[in-house]
């Protein structure tokens, strides 16, 4: 059975040292995020995490949801006791907002919950997390009225949340959703059709599951200029908000995947259910954007996720396991063999995992300190700036940081040899529920698009300009230092090839947009490690600052130091490689015609 | 359902052109292998791969194979019927030494039906696959009547054969095996001791299986040096060839694994079984390599063979589903939607998957090529050139080819977005096989280290210093070619690269052998790189001379060139990021404290 605990103290050092989130104390909301507070919500989250939700994972991958001749779907074992845990605790309900019965902390906390309880029980956290994305486009869009029915119920997890996009025919090109919203005369519309893929689409968790639901009203035009979003409840609500009629909603089957067992992916019918709608007709493109980018934020930290609780397996086998002897000779002479630790080839694994998942924690949460600052920091300005920087970094944190979770996992698996491979030890498990993260709310490559295509240009570009003087900042200010000065050096130099690469796009892309898409994914891989190097200088700079002062426990901030000039040294070589492909353009990725890739004949 | 079908016009072109096998018709076996027997052979064993093996994949992985309380095993329905139609049609035999009932035919046709078999449906090829080893064992350590007794009916697949070197206790440390072999009267010895992972290990295809087990005898060093090698066959062979008494070997459990579920990987229990030395006494170890440079050929097939069947579900997925359109305007605009195929980003992944599989194809081909040479070349020195190379390239066909090949079927699964991770589609099957390759006879990194640690080194360098002339003088011959130049000079800067690499271990290993291990497999990717490269430019050099000649199917030719190019500029630039990853040597990598892995706390 894998083991997972709560990275406590790193979690502890980017909250209150390197994010120094009591320095936003004046903000609302920050005021109550105490580091005592901070403290008590990492631990408990944490134990719950690692005592309730972590020894459920590998039986609720091995059993599944399991759907009934009449629809309905029961979660695996445990699942809805463990459930009822998570809403009586309010995990649920941290950073929402208080007017709504939240509790209006940062959502800095938020992420932190999301990360424990992803990394302790990907497929349950899915449940309420997607809840979240729904909840964000009925806040952002919704009458007050639909607020006041559905939000209060969803912050509190009595109700779940999900969000209807994908059709048979249609996954990323949303123009072509044929689902239908044939307006009532009471002012609802009947919603028909068919969607897939719906995580959490039915189960027994909550008796309500509030879908919000993409459809098209008659005459709508054909493209995703025609697209409405709509609220459609499972059990219809009555004026006293008790529970009332089956809508016309069901769960026609559930999907065999390669992971995520325990998180029930519905093919949901709809059969002239009842829906109202959210916002403005055929704007629903918008809406659901507010629903995916916050959904998006939280896919990045599932993979991340998974590469957390791998890495921790990974370093308990490898300090258990022995098998030959270090090359420098025996470590431990007095037993036949050496801890697996010992050996070069282990330990650049176990560092890539250390190096990633600890960067990659510190831009999560800064991730979510930017969410947090671009509805509460105190000026107009402040608040667009880090709107602006989170949109930027959006598709990086999910796609990014998914290809390099996935990429974790499998490196961690390897750490196991042969025992990886085998279903007992739950490194493959770890893997195989990784892998969707690459995939859902956009495939990755689509977050390269909307990186390259979409946020590169906004505003004249003001976004990406912004982040290149962020990061030439401190790595300039870091670059005379002895200890910093290696690590800022390196950074400026992956830096620069993304300057690079931005300006061969600008030359380049106009003329043929082509150069910009086959480009993107690499860019994106650019941006993603420049964004983490930045995040290993604070990090490092924050370490350093400590140990200057003499803390107690050296070697924490030591390991820091060491772990940042690893990422330097063995993470940002690939900006370079990544900028000569990506100028390499289009031409060859785009010559051959469809019959040069058949392999037959 | 997913398709396959056997690439047949590329692997013509591998063999017939790029090899050139009709110039080595000089040679014993190579006579019969003429571009008409080479077409039957890849025309029929391609028709019963698609049509027999191909639709037993999926189902197979679903079934599973069976343990009953007897200990017996049974395939997944289907398995045995195919098995006997393999071994009817002799496709075990093609390459196996005629004295001993085989066709004699060259090693290359041999991997040619090894690839087929194993896109096809890996779990299968594994049962007649490591046969081939055992084979190869018996052949070289063997005593004449050890091999009179076996070696035909393993030839003919009447037997199949196993490998047993792993126990619960070791796996790439073979000193600390704990089995024992008691020396009896009649000159066998007693077996006991408990082998795991074992694949094929018991199974109903034939009704005999040989195991050659890895086992100490009394008083053995303590070490690797103290491992001895026996045959131990499942039932008793009666003196005139029949089968007699079973032995006291059975199968204690099946492996629940990620993947490659129709194989049964078994735990073997030998309790006094009955066993025969195969070599000398203590020289185990030698008997085993040989085994293993055989399965680790094999296993380098295997992990592109995935790779291979992914791409070709990738390339019909791209043609057939619509979403969007092209960035430079509708392809098809009578279409609601253009097929994905027009995407750069679909493309680059396609294009990456036809530039690993067209050169891992040429590599792996190469490779058998230089089996052959290495027993069959006219003089001494040409044998011991071969073998010298096909040493070196061992670790890379494997190590390289299996890290590479399951990249490629993750990618080629990422092209079917959602799609992909359902198992319907049969994609995430692809990824589950192929990540065994990675790990299993000898992880890569076992590889890099046999690479780095030993091939590097033998005979004061030879063999790479070998490597080196001859990628240097094709490239240098290529140079000024106008359509071959920009190929040619960016192999040049990978060798550059490799030979750096090179010269830094030999200034920086000595002192400090670390800094060998944490750079081993980098050092096994940029050979790797450098090697396709090679492939590359051979494949490109001849479809240059094919078009110049004005051949009818000139896309195909095109095709290659274009391949080229686009090898050339998105492979090879990772040379450079992995030459400075590798000369940041291993201090970072060597200098955190145990403790500091740890995250909790």
């Amino acid at each position: 059975m894998p083991i997972y605990s709560a990275p406590a103290r790193d979690t502890r050092f980017v909250v209150n040292e390197v994010l120094d989130l009591a320095s936003y104390a004046g903000l609302p909301g920050f005021e109550s995020a105490t580091p005592d507070m901070i403290d008590t919500v990492i631990n408990e989250a944490g134990k719950f995490c690692s005592e309730v939700l972590a020894p459920l994972n590998q039986p609720g991958d091995e059993h599944g949801c399991t759907r009934h001749e009449d629809g309905s779907v029961t979660t695996p074992p445990g699942f809805k006791e463990a459930f009822e845990q998570f809403r009586e605790a309010g995990w649920g309900t941290i950073s929402a907002p208080e007017e709504f019965g939240g509790q209006g902390m940062p959502h800095v906390l938020g992420f932190v919950i999301e990360e424990f309880i992803s990394s302790a029980n990907q497929a349950f956290g899915m449940y309420p997390g997607l809840t979240n994305g729904a909840v964000s486009a009925l806040l952002a869009k919704g009458s007050p009225e639909q607020q006041a029915k559905y939000v209060p119920k969803m912050i509190a997890n009595e109700w779940l949340g999900t969000m209807n996009l994908t059709e048979p025919q249609c996954g990323t090109d949303l123009g072509l959703i044929r689902t239908k919203a044939e307006p009532q005369a009471d002012g609802s519309y009947a919603i028909t059709g068919t969607k897939i893929f719906i995580s959490a689409g039915e189960h027994d968790l909550t008796d309500q599951i509030v879908h919000l639901v993409l459809a098209k009203t008659p005459g709508a035009p054909d493209s995703t200029k025609g697209i409405s979003l709509f609220v459609v409840p499972k059990l219809l609500v009555n004026d006293d908000g008790s529970l009332g009629d089956r809508n016309g909603v069901s769960c026609g089957s559930i999907e065999h995947k390669m992971g995520i067992h325990a998180n029930s992916t519905c093919v949901l019918n709809y059969d002239g259910a009842k829906g109202w709608l959210v916002g403005e007709e055929n704007k629903g493109l918008a809406a659901m954007f507010i629903m995916m980018n916050a959904a998006r934020l939280g896919v990045g930290i599932q993979g991340f996720s998974q590469a957390e609780a791998a890495y921790q397996n990974a370093v308990a086998y490898a300090l258990d396991r022995r098998q030959g002897r270090a090359l420098t000779g025996p470590s431990e002479p007095e037993e036949k063999a050496d801890p697996i630790i010992v050996h070069p080839d282990v330990r650049r694994m176990l560092m890539d995992g250390k190096a990633f998942t600890e960067g990659f924690r510190a831009l999560a949460l800064w991730g979510a300190l930017l969410v947090d600052l671009s509805h509460k920091a105190e000026t107009e300005e402040e608040r667009a700036e880090a709107d602006l920087l989170l949109g930027l970094m959006t598709p990086v944190i999910k796609g990014y940081g998914t290809d390099k979770g996935f990429e974790t996992a499998v490196n961690m698996q390897q750490v196991f040899g042969g025992h990886g491979y085998i279903k007992e030890w739950g490194m493959e498990q770890f893997v195989r529920d990784a892998r969707i993260t690459q995939i859902y709310e956009g495939t990755n490559g689509i977050q390269a698009m909307d990186l390259c295509g979409r946020k590169l240009a906004q505003n004249g570009g003001a976004a990406v300009q912004a982040f290149f003087k962020l990061v030439g900042e401190e790595a300039s200010a870091a670059k005379g230092d002895e200890t910093l000065g290696p690590i800022a050096e390196r950074l400026e130099k992956a830096l620069n090839e993304q300057q690079a690469a931005t300006m061969w796009f600008m030359q380049n892309a106009m003329q043929n947009p082509n150069n910009l898409g086959a480009g993107a994914h690499h860019y994106m891989h650019i941006m993603g490690i420049v964004t983490l190097g930045l995040m290993w200088l604070r990090m490092a700079r924050v370490a350093q600052e400590k140990l200057a002062e003499g803390v107690e426990d050296k070697a924490f901030y030591e390991a820091k130091l060491v772990t940042a000039r690893y990422y330097a040294e063995r993470f940002m070589p690939d900006a370079g490689a990544l900028r000569r492909k990506l100028e390499a353009g289009s031409e060859a990725v785009m010559a051959l015609g469809e019959e040069a890739f058949s392999t037959a004949a």
